[in-house]
Order: C-alpha cells, then structure tokens, then sequence
C-alpha cells in the first residue's frame, strides 16, 4: 500500500467531492438513498457474516474477551436490527433546507439564512460494526458525506458493510465515495485522518476515553467530544428517601458501563446520619462497591459491610473518576453550596441530578450546575438522544460548542446565508 | 513573576469562578454591569490615554510602521467609542434564558432546553486596545467571565482599559475575575492559555492569519476560527457588467485590508472576450494590480497596461492568495461548474458572489457554493454583523461548527437540558 497519509487524503478528497452533490440533493433522494442501504445490507447478509466470522475467529485467538467478542459479533438479527435502523432514519424530519431566519436588510438585499449539510463527516469508532451503518446511515440521511475508521478488530466486518452501503448509495445516483471506509488497520491512518482541516468538516471519535482524549488533543479537525460521564447525585437535606434510594439504584446499576450511570453520590449534612445506613444498605444489597468518605466508610462499617471487600475509604481521585463498573464514590457535603461547587469541580458536564422536596433547592441546581442534562427527582439514565425525542442519536456531547448533551441530525447541519440584491455595493 | 504556566492557570481558574455568579445572574444585572463599565472607561481616561501613550512611545522607537501606529493610538474620540459601543450592548435584546425547546417526554418527565452561556471565554488579539473594551462587554452582557490576551505592544493601554472595566464589575457585585487580562508579554502565556481546555471555554482568536493559524493548530481549547477571506466575484455568462464593474470596485478597493474583500474574479470565457477589457480597464483606474491568466493579461496588454507595473501572470498559488491590499487575481473559466468548482477549492468559505441575470445560476451558485455568505449581484463587503442585523459582531467565523460567518452574542451561548421529574427512573 502507498504511504498511509496519501492514501488517506486521497480518500478523503473523494468522500469530499462526493458530498458537493449529497448537499443540495432533494430530501427524497436521499430518503430514497438510506431505504436503499437497509436493502443493500440484508441483501449483503452472507458476506458480512462471511467476514464477520474471520473478524470474530481472529479475535478469539488473539483471546479476546467475551464482552468484546459480543460486540464484534453479528447475526442476523443484529444485522436486521441495523437495517430497521436506517429505515427509522428515512423517516425522520429532514433537517436541511430549513429557513432559519429572512429579513431585507440595509440596501434592499434579501437575506436568509438556511440549514446545510457540514459536507464531510469522519466518524472514528471502536469494534462495534454496527455503528458504521448507523453512522453511515445518519450522514446519508442528513446530506452528508462520511469517512469510517472503525476498530481493526472489527475491520472486515466493517469494511464488507460499507461496501454494501456504497453500493446502495451509487445505485441511487450519488457517488460511492459518499460513503468511505479506510481500509488499513494502520494506527497512522486515525492520524492521517485528525491532520485533514479544510477536507474533513468534523471528526466525532465514538468510543472510550483513550480514543476521544487522543482526537481532542490530536485533532486539527474540529471534534465533538463524546462521551465520559463522571455523573453525581446529590441528595439534599430535604431529600424524600423513598424517591432517593430507587433513583440512585436505577443511574448506578440499570447499566453500568454507559456515560449517563451515575458515578458519585452526594450526602446533605443535615441528613447524613439518617441517609447514609440506608445508603450503603442498598448499595451493598445491589453490588456496589463503595468508595467512601470517613462518615461513608463509618456507616457502612456500622452496616456490618467489610473494608476492602465491601468498601475503602475514597481518595481525591476517586471524586473524578468514572468507574462503568458496580463501584460508587459517595461524600457528605455541608449544604447545597459545597455540593453545586463539588459537581462543577469533578463533573464532566454530563448528567447531574439533585433529590430534594424543595423546589427553590432543585430551581438553584438547575441553574448553577454546568452540564449538559440537570434533573430533579430523577435518574440520570434519561439523557439519551431517544429519551428526549431527538431521533436517531449520534452521541453525547460532553462540550459547549456545536453540540451539548444528546445530539442528533441537527448537529450534522451547518448553515448559510444567501443574499440575492439588484447590483448593490456598500455605501 | 512566577512560572507563567501556573500564573496563566490560576488566573483563568478565578475568572472561571468568577463565571458562575454572571451565568445566572438576572440580564437587569447584566445590563447595569456593562453601562458601569462605560462609565468607569470614561472617568479612566486619563489613565488610559497615559498608559497608551507609554505604548505608542515604545511603539514608534521600535521603529513602528504608521498602520499599526494609528491602530494602537487612544483618543478622546476613540474612548468615548468604546464607552459607547458598551451603552449599545447594555440595549442588545438578552440571549440567555430563552427557552429553545419545551415538552413532556417518557415516563412524564417535563424538559426544558434553555439557552445558558458558555462560561469562560478566552480572546486573543494583537496592538488594538479597544477590543479589550468590545471583549470584555459583549462577554459579560451574555453572562460569560473574559480571559483577555492583547498584543504586547498594547500591552499597558489594554491593562489600563481592563482595569477600569473589572472596577466597574465589582463595584455592580460580580467579581473583578470576571474580566481577567493576562499581565504579561511573555509569548509563553498563549500557549499556556491554549491548554486550558475544561477551564476556558472557548477561544476565539481576533488578529492576522498567523495568530489564527497558531490557535487552530495548538488550542486544545475549542477555537472559533475567523478572518481569513479569500472572496471571489464570478461573471456569469449573462453578466451585467453595469452591475459588475461597481461590485467589483467596491468589492476590492472599498476597503482593502479587511476579510470580505474580494480577492479574486472569474470570468465566464463565454463574456471573456468582452468583459476582460473593461474589467483591467476598471482596476488599472482604481489602482489595482493584476494577477492574471493568460487571456487576462493579453487583454491588459491590448489595454496599455505594462507587465510588471500594473500586471503579472498569475501563478498557481495566486488562486489561493488573500492580497488584503491593493491586488486581485483574475482568471477565465469555461462555465458556471468550473467557477463552484474553482470556489469550493481554492476559497476560504467566507463570502463569495456570483453577478448574474440568470436566475437559475445565481439560485445554483447559492445552492452549490460552500461559504457562509453566497451573493447574487452584490458586493461581498456586506458580510458583517452589523450589516446583517446581528447586533454587534464579535468576529466572521470561517468554520462550520457552532458559528458561521458573521457572529455576535449568540455565539456565546450554549444551551442545557433541565428536567423536572418526581422520582422517575428508566424502565
């Protein structure tokens, strides 16, 4: 093979050409694209089995583990569930095109400015293939072009669904480099990939913290950063426990190893001694590992649970990390003050949410905690593109900019302005 | 003075502290705060003009060219602007607080997207102490604290003006953090400024293309990138050259220095023949230099003009050149496909324009052209905020995310999601 950057800006080059034309087709068209790749793929079934079996039988040799190899692994199903997705994505407004605002201004000119497409959007995943038709699909759909990476061990799975999907895409009249692959396993190529400012619009890197910290600190092109959820609770002094103790069950345990589980629970003070017991009963009784302060660790020594089986005392690393694990760092504040300044200080802007039967409390936490989801009385496994009604979700945005909290078609829009006037200069 | 990198971090640590009481601070606040800040800059004059003339003796020792020079200077008159220019933002409708989406989702949860600022906002800019005035106001008429950077040869008038504006923040409550300058003009500061991502929230770079440049590609701090304009003037084959020739004009020489110039003309080879000699006809007139094709240069040559003097043939990195003086480069193009083609390459996606009768190719150089401000028969010089009605322009963003084209104080805002729950959890 030629020199990775090469071959990788040459790609890109294409993909980019290849959107010029995806960006003023007509909603139908594309509709009509993204009905095509949900045929294309079941019809491809056989051969991304085929490819999926290799992909799946160098893995296990390589002794990968199982939760690994059942996110590599397709199925039928899995394979039908990623074609019923690209369907549900024809169905979906169309987010281009949209007047966001009209007005005459200074000299008569006439001004609007209109939803686009970004043009291309490169999506950098880990070996989960079924993200490379989801994110090929959402592109398409949106009038954008795409350039996959996926993981390598993942890479012939991926690369036989984006042909599949390329296919469809030409078939329907729009180059097949609207949908793209890179299709080296090389680590030079995410490289290559990050230096492409001006070609690439925007890189959204979907997986763990070592991928997206490597595209935030790499990346010329801009990122949207996805993805790590370090998120609290915080129980106020007017917390009702009976509300309390099935909502920290649910964000710690419903699903572990997802950004919106909730990492750290805060303790008002003023209810600590009645709290805490049924605190670390519960979490004890559900699995969870507790990383606690000395009024925590004290607690559930008191609760009978044993040190270093059942719980050790936290260390200041431990407010900022995010386990994805049955594991919970839990500290008593003084008051609401030191809880909103702790979540500003450890969070990660993703999902905050206060228990408290005081409505001036919950009000004050909406507004001074900075992250993209705040609730009251409620777990923070509800942020989720699907939950708030956004359509096909791409990903959680942990950043201000573009995009915050769950993010959908919109965040693939740009926009323009378009000016028609009669010969007019600026005076 | 201590090591710059923990100088430049503890004070963007306390401005973002300082953040969090402006963030949610009632736009009354707000406003009263930036009228303060008018004031105090009035009744600092003194210091002010002091301090700059300290600047502009050190300036015009160094041997300081008189461009620069006026754009340091301080005045009565340019005070008294920049107080202004602060009364203008205190009556700027309020961008924070909107609510931009509202509904019930599952299990009954009520969800506000509402529109809150960005937190701390970092500037960087060269030798013009006022826009530490126009920085600091717009950030804290939005609720946003200011880390400012300004060119070290304005290093004591920027101080000075700072200073009087964070005296005028603390005496209306907020904390004077809340507008920070860097105090020192030691290069290091920068880039100790750029690797504060999770502390400053945004940096956008105001200045020449090498400052942007540096920010785009060191800032782990998202940047919005502005400035650099290299905008073309297309002739159509059905042209009006009674409208072209006036465009053109104003277009280039209006004001040369700035990013909504006009760079570059394409000519329809379909009109070459009859357009060439009045366009090099026009710009030899109005004074400017020509770097033309081959077919532009014969006619300039048929015109009288001489080779060298008023005329050279263009080289391949002419088409990407933005002169930001008295000089444009002027090419034939077969058609209206390869005119898009030649913009979507060799432009910067700022302001492009087409002058055309045909409705149908302006409506597809609107479509098809990549640029935050597509024109049909006008000049490209109306690519401004104020221009456009967004209140006051804080830059022209050349990038796609979060901000295109020209922004103002919308684009210092971002938005959360709060939810109200009574103790829902996820099925």
């Amino acid at each position: 093979m030629e020199d990775i950057a090469t071959y990788v800006e040459g790609l890109a080059a294409a993909a980019k050409a290849a959107s010029r034309p995806l960006g003023f087709a007509s909603n139908e068209q594309r509709v009509a694209a993204v009905r095509a790749m949900a045929t294309a793929l079941r019809d491809a079934e056989p051969t991304i089995l085929e490819q999926n079996g290799l992909d799946m039988d160098a893995a296990a040799k390589a002794g990968t583990n199982a939760g690994l190899l059942d996110r590599l692994k397709l199925t039928h199903e899995r394979i039908e569930g990623m074609a019923s997705g690209l369907e549900k994505l024809a169905e979906l407004p169309d987010p281009m095109g949209r007047v966001l605002e009209h007005r005459t201004i200074d000299c008569g000119l006439d001004l609007q400015k209109v939803s686009v497409p970004l043009g291309l959007v490169a999506m950098v995943y880990e070996a989960r293939p079924n993200v490379t038709a989801d994110a090929a699909g959402i592109c398409i759909r949106t009038g954008n072009a795409c350039i996959l990476r996926g993981g390598s061990m993942a890479q012939r799975s991926c690369v036989a669904i984006a042909h599949a999907l390329a296919d469809a895409v030409e078939a329907c009249g729009f180059s097949r480099e609207a949908v793209s692959i890179i299709e080296t396993t090389d680590r030079a190529a995410t490289g290559a990939l990050m230096g492409l400012r001006g070609i690439v619009d925007v890189l959204i890197p979907r997986g763990g913290a070592g991928l997206i910290q490597r595209c935030v600190k790499e990346s010329l092109v801009p990122v949207i950063e996805t993805g790590t959820g370090n998120c609290h609770i915080y129980l106020h002094k007017d917390v009702d426990m009976q509300k309390a103790l099935p909502i920290i069950v649910n964000a710690k345990t419903q699903r572990v190893g997802v950004c919106n589980a909730a990492e750290s629970l805060l303790v008002d003070d003023a209810v600590a001694d009645a709290a805490l017991p049924q605190v670390v009963k519960t979490l004890h009784e559900h699995g969870v590992f507790i990383h606690g302060d000395a009024m925590t660790c004290a607690a559930a020594a008191a609760a009978g649970l044993a040190e270093g089986a059942d719980y050790v005392p936290a260390t200041e690393q431990d407010w900022g990390r995010e386990y994805l694990a049955l594991e919970m760092s839990v500290k008593v504040v003084a008051d609401e003050d030191e809880a909103i300044a702790h979540i500003n200080r450890y969070g990660t802007g993703h999902s905050e949410a206060i228990v408290t039967e005081d409505t001036a409390a919950g009000e004050r936490f909406l507004r001074e905690v900075d992250a993209s989801s705040v609730y009251v009385n409620a777990s923070t496994r509800f942020t989720d593109g699907g939950e708030f009604g956004l359509g096909a979700e791409i990903g959680i945005s942990t950043q201000k900019l573009h995009a915050r909290g769950p993010f959908a078609a919109e965040a693939l829009t740009t926009y323009k302005y378009e000016i028609r006037g009669c010969g007019q200069t600026r005076p």
